[in-house]
């Protein structure tokens, strides 16, 4: 099993706020990936205790993103990356397993400064994906299945995730009740996010549509709360069953960063650098049917045991977590798969409010893929820039947990399984 | 500067036939990616001096390719082709810097095992181009280009390797036959190489043209020589001044891996592993014109500078070279980039027959990109192999170096220069 040979540690960390910033929006509005990797830059450069010259720091850049290809027409976007931070011409590179492209990346990081091999390196992920139409991301997103036996025969992400849910219902009797319980948690969290895409509460949804249905004189809708809400079908439709469009996640621009260091470097950025304690990977057969059960994800759980080993703690040590929610249905099973909860209890621990902000084991308190939204290759970096300050008391506002965290967990999940990462940070 | 700190071996090497297996092609003929892929993995086993079971063994696959997602609209592949040979649910991840993907694939591999990560990996590579158009392919290839500044212009890459040759022939008088000499060459060591996709000399398709005129009804073309030929606009026309048709590397399907080890477990293997001795990676902008010279690339002096400096050695040591021959001009520039001829002096070598099989410094003896092929992903890992065969005296027939040679270097570059790797091995 791999060992880190010495302390790794996050120095900084920057993210842009996600948002929609597409070409064909308000020209005001618009941005590249180019300009988000640059608003990350910005925001870590703001954010740094001590300021550093991380130009005469880093010596290598480690990139996740998706497809850039696909989504902007721009491959090698590993230098151009580097180039706009002022690394040139220093090694570069990007790294891709479809959604855990920024876990990967972490990962490289954490294993290439454990080796001695630098000191010093960033960890980033960018995606811009809303210069696509729906069907032009549909699309692209489709290339993180398999394309000769899924894609072609209508499986999209909805669909794939779908046939994971009813397979979780059928097993353990997990409701629609329970989904919705986790976007309502999820965007409640989201709500307190500045750099949240979409920081509105369900409730807030619910008013929102019948201001719109009192400005255009039709009938106010009256939902009894945010439950009979999401179970309208005029305001929340069915994607595949028993996913609606508001269990799934956003289509999303957005960057972010990390500093991974040394112990030793740490200490020139700030008094309190996060460590890292635990990094673990794992894969799985890409296709969905080739597997002999569709209610968990065999990546995760090699990918948990690798960490939690690792740092040499178990899940019931985990005091706060990001996981992987691209869909309402996957939160539960992550938190399954990583051990917080006995398989088949994960839809009934949201439901109970074990895993909300003033829960027993907090999770998403950034809003998650659900609310934050999901740039693909920046998601998992994302995910550490909330743990990271959730560690350090630094989350802005109500949504810093009130009982400071000292460990938390970050899960980051790439297609309907085929590959995850899991990493376990720790201050002192 | 990064150092290693235990010794990397290549224990094994394999590659399928480099060629075009295009599905609009003859049925029988037609290949996947995977198909590919397999092929490497049995040429791989097939040649392993003693039989290991590779799946016990291999702790994770770091895997080269440069855009699936616009060649076969599959992203995510890293876990697909890890499942192919049998190692889920272990780490898998694709890394991507346009045609030295398989470089940096390489390079973290030799990391991870450097660092005591892991003890084996496979770094491998796979590309699938030809199912696609030949705008098609212009069009993906481009991708590793400036998509806003570049691209849009007009700018492909024949377009921008003849803006570096122009200059090199503006600043040091290299001319037109300097280039047909390094495809004479390369053509000449390909013809000898069974995994080639187009293992003829030069003078073979002079007459192969000369036949089909025949054939035709048509006047028999009279050559003096292959000079002759290369310079008939009717025969080799001109793609972008300076660089014709023959100029240009070929547009290829292929797949091929490393077993990447300790010197411990290479023992496992065979009782002569090549071991890796220096790794280094730069970058560059990714848009040429924002270079202040374009005669030769930073990103690979930056890597070669911390390779040589890495093995203890300088450009006079090294015995055979692979470079990275996507256009003949990129040849000479490399060699001179490389350190093994004074800056200016590069195509002189070439035309003198210095780089030639029984020259001082052999250049590109499995044919190169040129001859070989250059399935983009793949093509870092390939020169690997034939250098690999090089020191173990096991490359086919007559390709193999009469001197067998003890330390031999690859040297793999993105884009027009964004990135480059050049990894130095050595043989006891």
């Amino acid at each position: 099993m791999p060992k880190l040979a010495r302390e790794v540690y996050i120095a900084a960390v920057g993210m842009c706020k996600f948002g929609n910033y597409s070409k064909y929006g308000p020209p005001e509005n618009m941005k590249t990936s180019r300009d988000l990797w640059l608003e990350a830059y910005i925001d870590l450069m703001d954010h740094m205790t001590n300021k550093v010259k991380i130009q005469e720091e880093v010596e290598c850049l480690f990139l996740g993103n998706f497809s850039s290809d696909l989504f902007e027409q721009q491959g090698h976007l590993a230098p151009l990356m580097a180039e706009l931070i002022g690394l040139t011409p220093k090694p570069a590179m990007r790294l891709e397993d479809a959604c855990v492209s920024g876990g990967i990346a972490l990962r490289q990081a954490v294993i290439a400064v454990a080796s001695g091999f630098y000191d010093t390196v960033i960890a980033g992920g960018v995606e811009k994906m809303c210069d696509l139409t729906t069907a032009g991301v549909t699309d692209t997103l489709a290339a993180a299945a398999d394309a000769i036996y899924e894609y072609p025969y209508g499986a999209t992400f909805p669909g794939l995730y779908a046939n994971i849910g009813t397979a979780h219902m059928a097993k353990y009797g997990t409701t629609e009740r329970q989904l919705h319980c986790v976007g309502i948690k999820n965007h409640e969290n989201g709500s307190l996010n500045p750099r949240a895409q979409m920081p509105m509460t369900i409730k807030d949804m619910m008013i929102k549509a019948q201001k719109k249905a009192e400005k255009r004189g039709k009938p106010i809708p009256e939902w009894e709360d945010e439950y009979a809400f999401l179970d309208d079908l005029s305001v929340n439709p069915m994607i595949a069953y028993p996913l609606r469009l508001y269990d799934c996640s956003l289509v999303t621009d957005g960057a972010a960063m990390l500093i991974i260091t040394t112990k030793e470097n740490a200490k020139k950025y700030t008094d309190n650098p996060v460590q890292i304690i635990g990094s673990g990977q794992g894969s799985d057969t890409l296709s969905l049917h080739s597997r002999p059960d569709r209610t968990g994800l065999l990546a995760a759980r090699t990918a948990a045991a690798e960490a939690y080993k690792m740092a040499g703690i178990g899940p019931k040590d985990i005091q706060v977590a990001e996981v992987h929610d691209c869909f309402t249905i996957a939160e539960i099973v992550a938190t399954e798969d990583l051990g917080f909860f006995e398989k088949g209890q994960g839809a009934k621990a949201v439901e109970e409010g074990i895993t909300a902000r003033d829960g027993q084991l907090p999770i998403n308190t950034s809003g998650g893929l659900k609310s934050k939204g999901h740039p693909i290759g920046a998601s998992g970096i994302g995910q550490i820039v909330e743990v990271f300050k959730q560690l350090r008391g630094e989350a802005e506002g109500e949504r810093q947990l009130k009982d400071r965290p000292s460990i938390g967990l970050c899960h980051n999940v790439g297609g309907s399984g085929g590959s995850c990462t899991v990493h376990i940070l720790k201050v002192d």
